[in-house]
């Protein structure tokens, strides 16, 4: 198999950035996964890093990832340990080796999770994922897209306790996993649709994490240079600077486990006068501006901060901070009915029609 | 193996009554179970009820049962066939014939649905239980006593959803399967405590299937006679009348899934003038008579109707209502200091010391 690139412990700083900034203000804490990622670097040497092409339509690949609320992650910092755990509980329950570990999304602390896995294993880590993004859901995939079933599927906790789910749809996987979880504390680790090669190469949302690598390196870079962090970051995502302000009110509430709520924006420079307002549930999923609905989901909403360009998720949004959003497009496979049915606005209960933003 | 008797579709009636009077009230409508297993019986045959005596040592044995809210087991009628899955996929999974059926609890609907598998496996039944009464979660067995895991679990439900789980103690078992149970709609299939025959002769509280059996009988034929029903059926268990009352208030509250409360009543007769009060939670679990603690769990409290003897469920009790109340000794197992750290009172909350009943 021809290696894309060879992933070391450092490159891990880059490639959590980058998976904060397609997190979209969710995702979980990125910083979490990276060190859990160094630590299985250093142990067992560096993550060979391929492309879904690469793999044979034989090949049995696997996902895996952290579930939970953000928030208990960073004070319950799981070790490596249950995530391998996982992973070769389900390899022994299909009764294969497996070939390949898969992320299920490249945002937040899932961008950096599957790298654990892949260092412990030895085995190739596809470059790319399920969403291009972050989303709070387990069935929000582009694999249910594609028929793949969550199941069978391993949960294992810090514990030591672990759970096999088979299910009837996706949606049930979710309803499943989402209660086990909370009953274990908050978070759990997961090993879940495992599927072949060929179905890999039309399911997944290709290069995410060598452009997660990329974006890290490149603000890394521009801010040791003499550009400006927002406009190459945006320059590289193909995104519209939707907004320059500072943090007005917020309204949060956590409902059903999400962190909801709304953050107001109040313009400054080219935009003083104008005003912002971000939905998010987790993650970002609705921008208007003066009043107009200007991007929903699954297009991406990105804050950074205006002058380093630093990612900052829904949690750390604080009154008076200047930042900047982001809009670009989502995968193309998010934009289909089928996509818009598992994560367009109706979904998450805004009673809009996804437009999709203007690039 | 020498089979202690054959139960018929029609032995199922008696079955059941004694079912809920071991049930303390509580135990879940064994009128579901009863339904379920004739619906079984007539279309497999008879099931054979054998001693645990008769098992060789190294025979398995697997218990199943029904998980959830009583009243959503009767709203939402499960078939017998997500048992029989739990039971196929859990032998499956331990990779050998399992030889034998066992009751988790005899108390209450699971008096009634390990039938349901015996019947439809051909295996024969283990005429004994767990509990020797109802209690409401799933370490309360004997089984745990003698440090019987209860996982491997498969837990099913009426969707075609299953879970393998496999936890560091009984309570976390206890616990995911809640979770799961809950989110599956208040109800699911368990097959669980896989055991050795030579484990299963030192845990199983023995008989208890046979008596439930002889108890509906005997109610039937008293009735039928001259006899006093609840004198009877007292003088079979072995148990004190320890009140002959009106119902007259009753609290209840649902706190974390119980059905608690406190049923108050006022003597008649022999009793006039003085007064009996029942916590239950699920179950009866602290009879106060005059003010004073006379029994708790896990010694038994079951309410009969007063003429007819027919037991009364928690959840049936009413204003005015004739009722007898008895009290006999739990099985020996439980009056243990293992057994009362795992069903005493002040497990259940109650800031008493467990006083043996006085039988």
């Amino acid at each position: 198999m021809k290696i894309t690139r060879t992933i070391h412990a450092e490159d891990m700083e880059d490639i959590a950035i980058g998976g904060a900034i397609l997190g979209t203000g969710g995702g979980g804490d990125p910083y979490v996964g990276k060190l859990m990622a160094q630590q299985a670097i250093r142990k067992h040497g560096p993550v060979k890093l391929v492309d879904v092409e690469q793999l044979p339509d034989d090949a049995l690949v696997v996902p895996v990832c952290m579930m939970g609320a953000p928030t208990v992650m960073t004070e319950k910092l799981p070790q490596g340990d249950e995530l391998m755990h996982a992973f070769r509980q389900l390899e022994q329950l299909l009764g294969r080796k497996i070939d390949a570990v898969l992320c299920g999304e490249a945002g937040g602390i899932n961008s950096t999770t599957p790298f654990v896995v892949a260092a412990a294993s030895g085995l190739p880590l596809v470059d790319g994922d399920g969403m291009g993004r972050a989303y709070p859901e387990l069935q929000m995939v582009t694999f249910t897209i594609h028929n793949v079933p969550a199941t069978p599927m391993v949960l294992c906790d810090d514990k030591g306790n672990s759970l096999v789910l088979e299910t009837v749809s996706n949606a049930w996987t979710e309803r499943l996993a989402r209660a086990a979880t909370v009953e274990m504390g908050g978070s759990a680790l997961l090993a879940f649709y495992p599927m072949s090669g060929a179905t890999a190469k039309k399911a997944v949302v290709r290069g995410t994490l060598s452009l997660c690598a990329k974006l890290g390196q490149t603000l890394r870079e521009t801010r040791a240079g003499h550009g400006d962090p927002v406009e190459t970051i945006a320059a590289m995502l193909g995104a519209d600077i939707i907004f320059h302000g500072r943090v007005g009110d917020i309204e949060r509430r956590t409902v059903g486990g999400f962190a909801r709520g709304k953050a107001h924006f109040d313009g400054v420079e080219a935009w003083k006068g104008h005003s912002l307002r971000l939905d998010f549930q987790n993650e970002f999923l609705m921008a208007e501006r003066d009043g107009k609905v200007l991007v929903t989901t699954p297009d991406l909403i990105t804050v950074l901060e205006a002058e380093s360009g630093n990612p900052v998720t829904a949690d750390s949004l604080r009154y008076g901070l200047r930042l900047m959003a982001l809009a670009f497009p989502s995968n193309p496979q998010w934009r289909t009915p089928a996509g818009l049915a598992l994560v367009g606005p109706r979904y998450f209960g805004y009673d809009v029609d996804y437009t999709p933003c203007t690039k």
